[in-house]
């Protein structure tokens, strides 16, 4: 897996929300369990089996997911207990997140066989766009400053970019 | 780092633009050096000195970078040879992106201390929204399905998920 086998960094202990946010849903498996969950596969071994990954891996996985409130288990069975998956608002809020990455990825590493999957957004085919809320234009990165925040701290993941982005603000 | 220690998975052989994306963008650190990158920090020593992270670490995520496509050296000193990194196309197109998923994590992962940093857009406060390029409406998650594209595959990643898609599409 290449840039994702790393040294053990907490990212949860950087105060950036970049930071935070890819320690807890950049792992690629996870973001694949988010994609078939809510495309209805929401049991263990359909995940497993959909995905391909090891059952010690997959649990790994759920586990942590479950922690850090993206998953919800809910019992469809008793003795034994077995469960859904099912998202939470925090993992739903990560859908349209997920169809962001997979536009970029559709335009910078999909050759000529074309795309592999097209979202569908309330039936219709969809491409999702990510723009500035203020302004409703797209989001270009030349366009891209920073200010400092309320919450802001200079350490670690921000040692310097503080003082950088009040140079752009 | 928990989730992101993982078996050796090659992401770019799924046929899924979410896994193949995820493998290049998901590694927490190089979704940082983009930050920082198109802040303005462009040399090694500063992005080292920002991030508190090993050079070791540091000069194989950047090279990966620069294999994947995200990132350029440019030369800004010959003898000995200095380089800045400057985002490619693909590269900057990933900023929007990663502003999407800091939204995310304001929203999810931030107390009650406020945001440690104010994304601007030209200038204003800007906070990511994804949207649906085709009805222009925000994207949430129960309104998502998905169809097979002219590239779909049935392999590791997607075993299950096509027939799911088809009953949902």
């Amino acid at each position: 897996m290449r840039g994702i086998m790393s040294t053990p960094t907490d990212f949860s202990e950087m105060n950036c929300s970049i930071a935070r946010s890819f320690g807890v849903m950049g792992d690629p498996w996870k973001a694949l369990i988010i994609r078939d969950v809510n495309l209805g596969l929401t049991r263990f071994d359909q995940i497993a089996d959909d995905l391909g990954v090891s059952r010690k891996v997959l649990t790994q996985r759920l586990n942590e997911m479950v922690t850090d409130g993206l998953l919800e288990r809910v019992a469809y069975q008793q003795q034994p207990v077995r469960c859904d998956y099912v998202l939470t608002d925090m993992g739903a809020d990560l859908v349209p997140v997920i169809l962001a990455v997979l536009a970029w990825g559709d335009r910078w590493l999909i050759g000529e066989t074309g795309v592999p999957a097209i979202p569908l957004h309330r039936g219709h085919e969809c491409r999702a766009n990510v723009i500035c809320a203020a302004c409703r234009k797209p989001i270009a990165a030349a366009d891209v400053g920073g200010a400092v925040g309320p919450g802001g701290t200079v350490g670690p993941g921000t040692r310097l970019i503080g003082s950088r982005m009040r140079q752009r603000a």
